[in-house]
């Protein structure tokens, strides 16, 4: 089955990166857009009917710094 | 409004960040994962009403490198 590990900045951590892309769509012309933030999204496969705990302790030991970074499980059909 | 644009390589294209993701999760022991892929999301506050046709274009434009990147724009309710 398929897991997406969505991970974002948490709320108050400066975003250097999604700042960079804001400035590079307002020079572009888009001055709809407010605040950019970036963040990644890991796309697991993993074995059919392994437990979401599994999932969350990879996120807890690797795939997520939880000093700065929030993740949401997300589990494809 | 806010606006999620999902980033994600194309099928076939080589993505090494995911394969040392995958490297590194079968190392702790985490054998059930299979292929692993990692994306960008990248999150936009837009003025409510922005026409979807306007962030197809920044996508096109900046977001999403369209020869080797596939894309996917998610309005949040």
């Amino acid at each position: 089955m398929k897991v997406y590990v969505h991970v974002t900045l948490k709320k108050g951590v400066l975003d250097p990166q999604g700042k960079a892309i804001g400035q590079a769509l307002h020079g572009m012309g888009f001055d709809e857009v407010g605040e950019v933030r970036q963040g990644k999204t890991i796309e697991l496969e993993v074995v059919t009917g392994t437990d979401i705990k599994r999932i969350e302790q990879m996120c807890e030991k690797l795939l997520a710094n939880t000093v700065v970074e929030d993740y949401r499980i997300e589990v494809a059909a």
